[in-house]
């Protein structure tokens, strides 16, 4: 009786503690910031680096990468030069009412918000501001002036599923196209679920950096696959791409950290944005899926293309993006992977591009 | 020129629309809550029903659900009849005092929280309030008096590798045991990430109900495993059990709505008691990651037991918790996979058990 036991885990049967203390002794854990007014001078502590502000990962690990990886292979660039004759700040300006007015909204009239209202919402936001662009929308197919030399490509909910489920996260995409390619793309997301529904604003302007909520946003700078917290989703369609991918689902889980299954393609790319998972992949996606995320990748400092490593294109069904870093390391699953579909005949070709729009590809 | 395309989406091309269009017309889409004051009288609109109160649901549902599964088996309750000697108002006021104390340490001083802070924190408190109880910790080992009745099962940061990348989400839980059965719980939810960190408190004791940061929840009435959304877990060793949840993953991903894949078993039962998703299993678990999120869902209505379907004890290494309603239909794919396993000769005895620590098992 009495106080009389202190057992170590040492001391405890071999297996008992093993399930986690391996991890957690092998990890860098970062101090906890909550809610975050950290300084970018915070010191190592005992149980890692702090890796919340992806400006002071950078600096403590750009050594290491230059000198493990010297041969990083180059990618293509997928944004647009500018935002054409519309200053970037106009076109964002422009972008980032409709999911204002969605919040707005939503904070208001909880109960009115449906997916035809935020499809009409963003659509009447594009058509009144720039009556002649193009708009692509999954719901309210293409509308718009064939001849203009910007493509909206507008989800209005991304993460269906999700929403039904109350689960977190969804979006509001809108990516706008210049000639084909992204040059300006806002992102809001619904984050934390009942009792903590919160919003995150992503944007980025071709050649001008990527935002959440105002600030400067960088993605991760991890350089080991291992080390990688990575992220990939499923689509709708049971076909071979699928089985494909949850082969590439089992062999990542098995050599990084994990493999999350978030459920919303904007959402996971602005992630590997902030710098919070280094990588995510998909088969089968459309235009409205990834024109905004992509473009908000590239300007954190990532990298983007097709999953079998070609240059990449709005209008193709695949995509990877990464830190950069970590790229080509990715690829070396995943490329053979996409090859192997491609020998067996599974479509890859460019998926939808509206007749007529001109683009510089 | 000028304005000249409208073109719905059945005049594209007939597989254009077909990714989520399918997918949004079938299944019920909620009004959206945010930041939510709904109330449970809202009605069903175009798009589907509001199941963002899960008291609205059940009522909505619990015809079809009678007389659509009409021999749902019984599972054993896993609950404490009751927290003993200790009124769980007291016992429910000194576990909920840690997590509190975690938050508000991060709040004034992010920079300081630490893994290893994180659990003397918790330790220090049971021992303080509970000189005599028994504390089980992932990092601790065992402490405390072995003749107890009371067991805590702390693990102080479910989720090590999101908190490590700022991944959303996270948890502090607190799960504590009388005479070897769950009967006071407390898991703190680190939700949001990067720009939106918030915490939701989830609590129960047993026969007392569950509650997120202070209102009663419910498990989702979700009769369909067609209409669910599941989560799940892989644990960091890669063996039988582990490829066995992999092929799981793509059977239930085939015919669910998905499988969410989100990094903390605390976290995922408690939102299966929130009724976000319809339920979650995982191998190779230990009695800290559990004991406080298997009684939070069984309070919330919601049923738990083994992975082969037998009765479940927090000494246990598997765990299904579902909504109940969809139980045994997820135990006719997990059951048969486990007995597999069980087949190889995988150990699913009890995985530990402190010494002289008397239970009514």
């Amino acid at each position: 009786m009495g106080r009389c036991i202190i057992v170590s885990s040492s001391a405890l049967k071999p297996s008992l503690f093993s399930r986690k203390t391996t991890s957690i002794r092998s990890i860098e854990l970062p101090r906890f910031s909550f809610p975050s007014n950290l300084s970018a001078n915070s010191k190592p502590l005992k149980y890692g680096v702090c890796r919340t502000l992806p400006s002071c990962t950078r600096a403590l690990s750009t050594k290491s990468v230059l000198s493990e990886v010297p041969n990083q292979k180059q990618y293509s660039k997928i944004g647009a030069e500018s935002t054409g004759p519309i200053p970037s700040a106009q076109l964002l300006g422009v972008i980032e009412k409709p999911p204002r007015l969605v919040i707005m909204d939503a904070v208001n009239k909880p109960r009115n918000i449906t997916y035809k209202g935020l499809t009409d919402l963003v659509t009447e936001c594009g058509e009144k501001n720039f009556p002649d662009h193009l708009i692509l929308g999954e719901e309210g197919g293409l509308i718009g002036d064939s001849s203009s030399d910007y493509l909206w490509c507008i989800d209005p909910l991304d993460g269906t599923t999700n929403f039904a489920h109350c689960y977190p996260s969804f979006a509001v995409s809108i990516g706008v196209l210049y000639k084909g390619k992204p040059a300006a793309a806002t992102v809001v997301e619904f984050v934390g679920g009942p009792k903590c529904w919160n919003t995150r604003t992503f944007t980025a302007a071709a050649g001008k950096g990527a935002f959440c909520n105002g600030d400067k946003i960088h993605a991760s700078q991890t350089d080991k696959v291992e080390r990688s917290l990575l992220v990939t989703g499923f689509g709708y369609e049971h076909v071979d791409a699928w089985a494909t991918n949850i082969e590439l689902f089992k062999e990542f889980t098995d050599v990084s950290r994990g493999v999350r299954r978030l459920g919303a393609a904007a959402v996971d790319m602005c992630h590997v944005a902030l710098g919070i998972v280094e990588a995510y992949w998909e088969y089968r996606l459309k235009p409205w899926d990834m024109a905004a995320g992509v473009l908000i990748v590239e300007e954190a400092g990532g990298t983007v293309s097709c999953m079998d490593g070609g240059k990449f294109c709005v209008f193709d069904r695949s995509v990877l993006v990464s830190n950069g870093v970590l790229h080509s390391k990715l690829l070396e699953r995943i490329g053979p992977a996409t090859e192997k579909l491609k020998g067996k005949g599974i479509d890859f070709s460019l998926w939808y591009k509206p007749e007529n729009y001109r683009t510089e590809l």
